[in-house]
This record gives structure tokens, sequence and C-alpha cells, in this order.
């Protein structure tokens, strides 16, 4: 049935999905010949402040493609509510928000992803969820990940030589320690509880808040020693900007030096 | 010593490393501007037909910045050689040849990285190992990581929904197996040998080599069913551009479905 709808319509549409980094000043050579090449940028709002959608804006102004924002459906927050039906539900509602936007703008489509499509960004889920309704011709423009920001801001590569690098969310991070790795980048955090664990008092971190926004925090440190520090640069970040989002690299001390 | 030198010589050395991606295509707007910024770039040839010593040429062609092409010192390969004993004598050659070419050079210096500085390159470690001979001012600019042209290339978030991501090189999978990683990119592959692995058969691979040059291919499947493909693509990649570099992912089947 939707292969019947879409072959009367001409095919597949094309989507194109971009990484954009932290704002426009990630914007690549590729990325912006992609940018230019689609009829509207569609973008979904997480409400009216939504901090990534002036991001989109200014790219949008930089490369003259019209930008249509839509209303993200709302997703359940709370810790009580089991984490894989709330991610779930809240794709399929968005899901059906972008069929009906589909509909409603033909042409190609651009969507412009913080950071980088591959990592911790749910568009990609999303376009297949999609390709079940309504063939689509998707294509993928790589984009700076916070991980590459956070190291570049540090002047640090984010494992030791010929080392594993283990990235997490904050939520798993215990499962991480748990299971014995000793550096770990900690994505999607929202609180600065797991660091006060007296376990990891002795090891390195190195932490960014609002990579690349006017707001932008760096603290490098023992952990035990920037616990406090961490506070404060949070609270200034989002006094800047009015949001915070932070990630952080965690290194155990060499094991000569335990 | 070397700060009283670098005194009488004005203060530190300006070096901005800048992560090229895996080419012109993969520049952004701020690594042109600092690749712009510069009096000279410095590349190191890994031979007179070091691949990613054109890309880099290419890149500096683009933004007109002249290119100082330096022989870089070999590094022990054999597998009986002990691997950090190597890598630092390695390093340690690496940085007497770069100190000399800092002398030859004046002016603000730029080194173009392929991929990303902060993921599996050794160039930031080298200049902490010559900074303590003399004062540098380092700058680092992000760039697109293989990890992400891979994720692009097969339109695919890298890990499962709000699940961990390990990076590990060839050598150490079978490490991040023992330890049951389900879910790891690996990089620095030089054989594909770990893949015939029994317990590997019914995992999933997305396999990439040479990505963004034109001997580009892509494999994705059950690796059981792919080993052969790997082994014809790997040699398709290395007759076209005369090299192979390849990375891939490795996801475990889904528990209910094993």
């Amino acid at each position: 049935m939707a292969e019947a709808v879409a072959e009367a319509m001409g095919g597949a549409r094309r989507v194109v999905v971009v990484g954009i980094g932290m704002g426009p000043q990630h914007v690549t050579v590729e990325a912006a010949v992609a940018i230019g090449s689609v009829d509207v940028v569609l973008a979904f709002a997480k409400g009216p402040d939504d901090p990534l959608l002036e991001v989109r804006r200014a790219v949008c102004t930089t490369y003259g493609v019209p930008l249509v924002v839509l209303e993200d459906p709302p997703r359940a927050r709370h810790d009580d509510v089991d984490y894989d039906a709330a991610v779930d539900a809240w794709h399929a509602a968005r899901a059906e928000a972008w069929e009906a936007a589909l509909a409603g703008h033909p042409g190609d489509l651009g969507l412009l992803v913080w950071g980088d499509p591959g990592l911790y960004d749910s568009t990609l889920r999303l376009l297949d969820r999609l390709q079940e309704r309504r063939p689509l011709a998707v294509e993928v423009v790589p984009g700076i990940s916070s991980l590459s920001l956070l190291a570049a801001r540090h002047r640090l590569v984010l494992h030791d030589v010929g080392a594993p690098l283990h990235v997490t969310t904050a939520r798993r991070l215990p499962e991480a320690l748990a299971e014995g790795q000793r550096n770990v980048v900690v994505v999607l955090n929202r609180r600065l509880d797991a660091l006060a664990d007296p376990a990891l008092a002795d090891w390195s971190i190195w932490w960014g808040a609002n990579l690349g926004a006017p707001g932008e925090q760096l603290v490098a440190g023992r952990v035990g020693d920037v616990l406090a520090d961490l506070e404060v640069a949070r609270e200034a970040a989002r006094t800047v900007d009015g949001w915070v989002l932070d990630l952080h690299l965690l290194r155990a001390p060499a094991p000569d030096a335990a």
C-alpha cells in the first residue's frame, strides 16, 4: 500500500540527514552542498525555546534554505517510567508527526542533526520506522561529534595508546565501572551525582558543558578535587545559555600510580 | 633552558592541529579558517606513496597554504616486537624530527590530521612530548572521524538505544569480547582473521574500507555469510587505491533472537 502510494507520487522521497556539529562553524564542505540541495529543512522543536533550534536556524540562514519548525511530541522524563518503553512511545509519536509533515512539504527534505547522526541521536531510527509506512531514499552526511569537540577543547586523545574507548550514558556509567572500564566518555549527563562516588575520587576527568555555545565551560582535574568546580561551571553554562548539556571523559589512575 | 630559548625567540610557537576527516569534502568552516591562518603546513610522509599525503596536499592546495613534506621515521611492525615499546621509540624519533622541522620553518604551523585528532591519532601525544623540549601554543580543531563516516555510509546509529559503544583495535578485539562487549567498533584493522571466530558467525557486521577514497568498499550482513565478500572487497579497495584501511561495527544478535 505505502509503495503504491509512493509510486503514484513518483517513487521514494529523498531525505538528507546532515550532521552539523555544534553549529555553523562545524558545517563541512559536503554538508553545505547537501543542505543547498534540499527544498526545505524540517526541524522538530522541543518547546518554543529549544536551544538547538537556533543553531539549525543559523545554518539554514547561512545556506539560504527555508526552515519549517514542527512541534516535537512530548516525552516522559520521569525516572520511574520504563526507559525503553518511553523512548519507543516517543519515537512512534514522532514518526506520526513526521509522516504528516512529509505529506505537507513536497520536494527533497533536509534534517539537521546536532553533532553526528551516528552517535546518540534518534533521527535515523525514526526514519527506519517511517520507512515501514512509505519508501524514503535516505542519505546521511557525517558531522563533528561532541566527543571530538570535547577532545579538541582539552587538546586530548580520548584513549591511551592502542587502548579501548568506552562511550556510555550517565545512566549506565555504574555498569561500565562494574565491568572494569577504565576510560569512559559519559554522554547524556543530567546530574553530577554519579561523580561523587568515592571510588572515582582519584580518577581524572575532562569535562565540558554547552560546547560551541556562548556559555561553554571546561573543567579538568582529579574528580575529587573538581566536584565543586563542576557544579559551579554547570550553573554558569545554564545562566549564560538558559540550558545545559554536558559530557566528560573519565580515566582511571595508571596502575603504577594506584 | 627550553623556556629561555623560546623567550629569546619571542615565546611559544603556535601550532594548529586540524582534523580534516577523509579529505577536502570534510573540511569544516572553522577548519578552513584555521588552515588559512598558518604560515606553513608540515606533513610527515610514510614513504613516497603515503596515500594520506595526497589528501593533505589537496587540502593545502584548496586553501592556498604551503605544504612541507618530511620523512617519517620508520616504525617496527613485526608482531614479535613489544607493541608499547615500539610505539614509544617511534614517537621519540618523530619528536626529534619534528623539533628539527620546527626550527627550520618559522611562523605559525599547521598539522593536518586524517579523521579527528582525538581518536586513534598520535599527533597530540607527539606535541606533548615536544612541549617538554620547547613551549608550544597548541590549538585543536575537531574533524569528521572514520567512525562517523562508517555510520553515515551504512545509515546507521553506532549503538542500540541508550546503550554503550565500545571502540577498540583489532589487536584488542578478543579482550573486548571476553569482557562481554556486544557492540564494538574495531579500528586499525590489518587482517580479517579475527572475524573467522565461530563465536562471531551470528553477529552482524557493518564494514567499510578506504572510506572517502576512490576505492571505497562497503559490506554489511551476518558475519558468517559475508566473510568471503570481505576478503574480495578488501582486495578491491587495495587494487583501486594501492592501499587499504578498514574498520567495522560488530553487533551481537539480540538476546531474544539467540
